[in-house]
């Protein structure tokens, strides 16, 4: 039997609560999920890309940690990674009509270039509200942003 | 490892290529694919339902046929047919933004139900405008259908 | 100080967890509610016309009932049921990009009938899936609805 | 030089200004325009084909007609009728966002089978809510629609 | 009886036809209504933040001006506006599909937050094609966008 | 019988094989068609403006030059070099729900300006993942290209 392997990317900068339902979800559905933080190191991000690591690695709940790995590549092509780890997908949360329409280029362009499919998994819609960027925002004006992201960036966010 | 079992529910009525395409695709993904020809015996379709199931099997290609089944289901949840076989997906081919928020209330309804998860795969977009029921209408009209359904429905359909 | 009155149309057919998400936030923008039940005689529902109204206002939590009216208008222009009650406005809950491109036409013809404006207001994310059809569809093929609809509707069905 | 032909499609029972509008745009964009009264006998409209056709012909402004044909067709595809009169494109008005999604398939289904295009054109934004199945309904429940249909049209509808 | 307040935020960069439409709608169903011109001192915009809370409040109709407040706030959250006023809603104009799937977050957001609704209210379609930001680049390129802005912003636009 | 002309607008930087399907489309609808590469001087593109309209060139089938010119324009308004040539529309290809809702307020607006309309053809759904902007992140990290782009801009691409 195949082992059943998908890549969750993004850039998490930071992790939302939004991100870590899907990765559990995906968890569910496959034998190994990669978190892939993709970053450029030319762009400097909110945080910086070992911190956004330990933000995933940390926020994840422990029963799905023996199935779930979290690493960073820099300026790689997403399926170049999927081949790399030998995955069969590339699992997107979708939030809403927009995203998809946003998300299905990608989609098409990398099934193009490698085969790989990716399979979007519709997310917890009472998160529907949850991105990085809101948040941040949110965070950035003064705003309460405790039940939108896990502990580890609240500290920080405290931090900051 | 889990068995990674999912299910491809449908009408079928007749299947097209555009469904063979998502099965196929499914197959890669899933280690048992379902094909569930779901039917109401109080309403008839084009086709009855064991022909529907007739031409899925002989439509798919032979390299899919090991993990594949198609089995009719009357009058029965989608959720309780995951259960049954132990399917931790439900797998829905897309073909536009339409589809996605027209798709999108039934995968909450069954993950609220039970938990199943559906997944969302982007079928061939050269197959964007094959659905069951514009092959029936072309046809109806004189159309020529041969690209888009399998040889056993092209069959069929001569002798309509 | 005007008063500020919308109405909530509707079939209702019957009344989900949904409708009454939306017409608790209506009663708290506007000073009086209308729930307008719009029916066709000629058409049978699936709950007669005066259950649904029963079952609407059995639903609506004890805080709203002083400002919100539940009534059944056969055959009816919405515009002039507004015009009848001095309704500014009516109000409709979105439940994705779909619901808001199907309503807008409505909304537009409403306005330039009588200058009556309809308000879109986004219900509950976790009642997405929730809708009239679907309820009575999982409903007959015996799935558990009792956190999709109200108390009044769940007893009814147990009976049908 | 080629001369260039359209056809304006649809079952046109009754037309409205906004089939009016294309009509004319597509008027200024082509030498020659067929508007096609799609229809099916066996399935009764709201107007007898004869009496749409006598709508379009006495709605269309004088400065078009020298360009612009009406003509029925029954149980036809409109590839074929494109192919008849040697038409390079069929001509679809646009209201929204719904409206596209809903015309690509039949679109891409189009050119698969003769080669066609369909091209979209938006229709003036103050006739958005304009719609035969809507100013039937507006129509029976007594609502005016004397700025949402041609004059042929109004009379006929007095006499209802 | 409750006084009923609604805030209209934006930049406003600068006010244009399509904005005074929509504080008008609001007007007519809001006792009080704040237009609020939400802007970020550390980046400069087209017009500095004292000349378009000037543009906004000469582009008011006379008869809306003893109802509707016009001010600027610097890096606030609009949830904190609203508190600050005693608005239970935001108000925002829809011009089609796409503005709707984008505002959603944020009003699931701001609901979040402090609980204060969004309520949606379809712009005059006629003004579809009409933003601050489309406007500005006609303008730079010679255009004519008499039709589009408020006198006081053309006579600042003549001076350009 | 009028000369009918119309105009693909757009930076072509570069020109993709997406691009080439919609002229070519283009090209069998109209007389003459104008390939207007806008761009704007003050704002270095990943191509210089002479190569863009070289690799348009260049890339065109030779059945279509004959009735095909390329030509660029430094920060004009579209209206004004569609009136500069005589076309009566501007023909935009069409991608997904997206790319309509976004591209429609610039086609009312020109249609505001001058009159002229923008007639959405749909392009080949094959190419649905095309865009130059996808392309350039495909190849700047290392991605094959190859399907996506002509020849000319292949051979550029190379020397990068």
């Amino acid at each position: 039997m195949t082992t059943r392997r998908c890549v969750c990317p993004g850039s998490f900068d930071p992790v939302t609560l939004g991100h870590v339902d899907v990765v559990v979800r995906a968890a569910a559905l496959f034998d190994e999920v990669l978190v892939a933080v993709m970053h450029n190191p030319a762009k400097q991000g909110t945080f910086p890309v070992e911190q956004r690591l330990e933000f995933v690695r940390e926020s994840l709940p422990q029963e799905v940690t023996p199935v779930v790995r979290v690493e960073a590549y820099a300026e790689r092509l997403l399926v170049d990674v999927c081949q790399e780890v030998g995955a069969q997908a590339v699992v997107k949360g979708l939030r809403g009509g927009t995203d998809f329409t946003y998300e299905l280029p990608m989609a098409l362009m990398n099934r193009h270039l490698t085969g790989v499919e990716t399979v979007f998994l519709p997310g917890d819609p009472a998160l529907e509200h949850v991105s990085s960027s809101l948040v941040k925002e949110v965070h950035r004006l003064g705003g309460d942003v405790s039940a939108l992201v896990p502990a580890p960036v609240l500290r920080a966010l405290g931090q900051i």
